[in-house]
């Protein structure tokens, strides 16, 4: 079994030392409750709603900067596998929505989201390398961020490449939705595990953002689709929930089917 | 405003002159409600828990044998459009599990099931065919059958291809799950829908047949991907919801973002 942590956190935009204060104290609690592999929120050390691109590009950072280095620091200190999402600087001068996969190795792999939502777009380039699917002591383990999980094709890729947990930093937009219902994002989170038989990790943020609300979404969904842990409600929250990784290589949904198998490549 | 119906049935297994008669006198009581579009269950003349070969190879017939015909028949006196499966006996002598969109002027579309799960396989023949849409005075409508739909690059050929209604006949056997939760095939149902902004209009059956339970979750879903009706109960059942399939060509999620112009095909 692996132990998965979710840190719900609330951002306060443009707190760059105090937000990355915030999510290193959080590593430290989910490591304190004994988790090897911790999700953060998207943009976790930035905060979401900028007034400009010139506010991001004053936020944003390479992935050797300070916050994902911080990361790799703790990841390295408690034996953690850290997921998290974080205003990258590109080399070329260009802003990226991205997010970072570290452990006690350093840096494994930065992923720089494809599909940007709103008036992102006026302040990031969506990337246009696939989600990256890392090997680590747990498993495979993929990323993607936020309005991404919204692509089944995407969610596909990561989990043929192999992917037995998909770590997914987001910061989710609160939407109107009928009073007794769940989020459609954590619909949508719950459907794309059990469509691929592959656990689900998103850590979603809270804290009201310059008049955004959020969903305060972040769950922990099995291989099976259900709901291992979360959603927190409004308040930052570390969920953890203990999930057989190994368990997730078998796409088996019966005697005779197979999630993966069954597919029809020939015909998409 | 489109008045969609869904038929939740309870097909004996061989007694096809008593389904056929019970899914006749379901299209009339949909078209007494005002239903303009009416789906029946996948398999709904024949029965699913076939023991053998031998026994479903006698009760399947042509896509112009007395089932669909009898459809067609109804779907003229009445103006509806009816969507329903069957067990179709192929020219070549081989079966697939089918459904037919038939309409005011006869059979507009067969399918054959490309996804098949359990023991069809040792009955069926896959078919190889892309699910049909079929344009009708309520916009154009889609077909797949029961598995299909857990198959989400097949619910986007369908949506893709201008769907604003998807109708799917289906059987879906009970799985266990949470005692709180909706069982996944709803779940999956309504996000498909969202993803797609389309309307899933899914007729299961209920009546236990040799043995194997059903999740007897018929349901019409909106376009935002929430139930407008069903399920239903564990009895045959009428379900009825009006939507705005016009509405359903609409695929944007906001002022800068659109479900399907989002997608991102050359990376996928």
């Amino acid at each position: 079994m692996t132990r998965i942590a979710v840190c719900q956190l609330a951002p306060a935009i443009g707190d760059l030392d105090g937000n990355r204060a915030r999510a290193l104290a959080a590593l430290d609690a989910a490591a304190d409750a004994g988790a090897q592999v911790v999700v953060l929120p998207e943009l976790a050390a930035s905060g979401y709603v900028f007034r400009d691109a010139g506010e991001a590009r004053a936020l944003a950072e390479p992935p050797d900067g300070p916050t994902v280095a911080g990361w790799a620091e703790r990841a390295a200190a408690r034996g953690l596998v850290v997921a998290g999402g974080f205003a990258e600087a590109g080399a070329d001068g260009r802003l990226f929505n991205s997010a970072a996969l570290v452990d006690a190795g350093g840096v494994r792999a930065v992923y720089r989201k494809a599909h940007l939502w709103d008036r992102e777009a006026e302040v990031f380039t969506p990337g246009t390398d696939p989600p990256p699917v890392v090997d680590t002591p747990h498993g495979r383990i993929g990323l993607m961020v936020c309005y991404d999980l919204e692509f089944p094709e995407w969610v596909r890729t990561v989990a043929l490449d192999g992917a037995q947990l998909l770590c997914v930093p987001t910061n989710w937009p609160a939407e109107p939705r009928p009073d007794s219902e769940r989020p459609m994002e954590i619909l949508k989170a719950m459907v794309h595990a059990a469509t691929n038989r592959m656990a689900i990790a998103a850590c979603d943020r809270c804290g009201t953002e310059r008049g955004v609300d959020w969903v305060c979404g972040s769950v922990i969904v099995g291989p099976d689709g259900w709901l291992l842990a979360g959603p927190p409600g409004r308040e930052p929250a570390l969920l953890v929930a203990d999930i057989d990784l190994a368990g997730a290589r078998d796409k088996a949904l019966g005697p005779r089917n197979d999630a993966h198998r069954d597919r029809r490549p020939a015909l998409y």
